[in-house]
């Protein structure tokens, strides 16, 4: 069934969560697929089929249970549990990711931090240590890690990407300029503010405002 | 003609440019559907389509000029000119955006930085000088600034925006994690890893990969 679910309805499904969360915390108990679209900017002819294809939610004209929904949201998307995150680079880039402080309070926990550059080893950057890349492989299987980020020069990053994947990691989030390839059963995410500036000059030279 | 073009294509065309750039740089002079999918994990009918909503390109059976459709692509996509960008925010975030050197070689200046912390201004941050938030509209209008980036906490973060539209900002890129409002003529994009990271949870938990 999980296969039929389209990728862009999953990529939606946290931002759904996040709301509910944020509607949770201001001690909202029922919202509407209406007041929960306007919140969003989305439809809530969208919200409704999108939630389809996961069970039945909320009752006709009363709204969803909003701690119910959040509930069942993280299930689905297995964001109520710990993950194990290692970080690979850890220059400019790899340091302001290793200090962000957004991850851990949602689940997301850098065990490891990995680089080519000697000098880096054995340094803490925002609470992370920071190991001799070639012990990546050794230290993904001792403490199943389950997330690599890539946060090395777009030269090295499939590479990188490669012994990720070889060591039994699933997932990537990727920094580096590039279009990585990885197996089927892996999934992998971009981060790249070009390309999303990019993307966006082609409505700002026609004149018109383009998507969220 | 440009409402028509669905927001998702628009979205690829800067990642088939990346492509293309590369294969100039390494001397291509035709590539393939076929080989351009193969690079970047797409199916060659795809690009095909995504690429008919703007003529013709390329000959039945003899691929694409390289060359010529990099520029075709920076035309459409207005990155074959200058954007000028300004920044809010400069804590820990909006320094790592200050300092990123992958902006200002695709076109995008940031020609300004802004925050309210008395304390940060007159400092410059990756060769921008931080100015009082006060000042934000009187240079948005003076230097026909086009897009800003959004860096400051959630908490502020859709005043900012309101802010920056109001002040005749076309494009936003936003960094807070929240569902920022604009107007249906302004483009936003989010930057948000946390995102990315509980869109492939879903993946792992069911044993399987997700796109790219």
């Amino acid at each position: 069934m999980a296969l039929e679910i389209p990728e862009v309805v999953i990529n939606r499904l946290p931002v759904y969560a996040r709301a509910l969360s944020e509607l949770a915390a201001a001690g909202e108990a029922v919202v509407s697929s209406q007041a929960l679209g306007e919140l969003l900017d989305v439809t809530p002819a969208q919200i409704r089929k999108d939630l389809s294809y996961f069970g039945r939610f909320g009752k006709q004209g009363r709204g969803y249970n909003v701690h119910g929904l959040l509930a069942k949201l993280r299930e689905i998307l297995g964001i109520d549990r710990q993950w194990h995150v290692c970080l690979v680079g850890v220059g400019r880039l790899g340091q302001a990711i290793a200090e962000y402080g957004g991850f851990r309070p949602q689940g997301f926990e850098i065990l490891a931090a990995f680089d080519a550059d000697v000098a880096m080893v054995g340094k803490t950057v925002g609470g992370v240590t920071v190991h001799f890349i070639d012990e990546l492989e050794s230290f993904i299987t001792s403490h199943n890690v389950d997330i690599g980020i890539v946060a090395v020069p777009a030269a090295h990053a499939q590479a990188v990407v490669d012994r990720l994947v070889a060591a039994g990691v699933h997932a990537i989030l990727n920094y580096a300029p590039i279009s990585a390839h990885v197996p089927r059963d892996v999934t992998i995410r971009h981060i790249d503010p070009v390309l999303a500036m990019q993307s966006m000059t082609f409505y700002i030279k026609k004149g018109e405002g383009g998507g969220k």
